[in-house]
């Protein structure tokens, strides 16, 4: 197959890496939230441009750091490296304010400064599975992302 | 903010575009497949080339062709005509053969050829929201991917 690459640019970036997360969407591109503030959850797309190196885009299987001696590949879970370091986030909104580009969030796992590329409201319709199966390392793991803040803290 | 060009490229493409749909990966990354076959539904991350275009790209408004007399932020809804042309979908997954990098799945939106980015397990603990709120128009609709065929096939 012909490689062929992609124009993807950010269109805003983290300013804010603890509570309320806070993220600056480029002026140019403010508009685009108009009404997402009627929704309750956004799938924030990120760049891991830490990992944008040609060591981690070129892993292609790891050592999953929660189930003990499992290798899996990189597309069978979410770590950062892959060959696409794409990452997306569901996260709570706590506010949005369409002038000035700012998107308050409840929690997103992205450190400071990290290109944002996307970003795309949580639909029932299109994102909630009823029926979910998953790999056996994930049995005694929560089955909503409400309870995954206690989770991990017991477990830390 | 400096516009920064991130380097992007397709892992795969789509080569089957009706039941059972398919995924062709480049052997270059058959690899990163392993154990993608223990989950029952995967995120495939693809880019609508259709909509790779600067008028598409510049596009920050729309009206919603599900709601009257609504225009929305392109970061409100899921059209495909945004300033990164990044789709993902749900799909319940039918099939993996790892060796030939071949994907089968029960569905998803993207036409014969679409460029694949990326693929993530679907993960009740990042993926599965309890509470959930969306905009007003939404409010007939199925609370679950499970009930979207039939609701759509009533409402065409």
């Amino acid at each position: 197959m012909e490689i062929k690459e992609l124009k993807l640019f950010p269109i805003g970036k983290v300013v804010n890496a603890s509570y309320p997360f806070q993220i600056k969407i480029d002026d140019t591109f403010c508009q685009g939230l108009k009404h997402l503030e009627l929704f309750s959850h956004v799938h924030i797309f990120w760049w891991a441009d830490k990992h944008d190196n040609e060591k981690d885009r070129s892993t292609l299987v790891t050592d999953l750091p929660y189930a003990n001696n499992v290798t899996a590949g990189v597309f069978a879970c979410r770590a950062p490296y892959r060959p696409n370091p794409i990452a997306v986030t569901t996260c709570p909104i706590v506010n949005i304010d369409q002038n000035n580009g700012m998107i308050e969030l409840a929690y997103i796992d992205a450190e400071l400064n990290t290109p944002v590329l996307d970003i795309k409201p949580y639909i029932p319709v299109s994102d909630r599975i009823k029926e979910v199966k998953t790999a056996y390392w994930f049995d005694n793991w929560p089955e909503w992302m409400e309870d995954a803040a206690s989770f991990f803290t017991e477990h830390e």
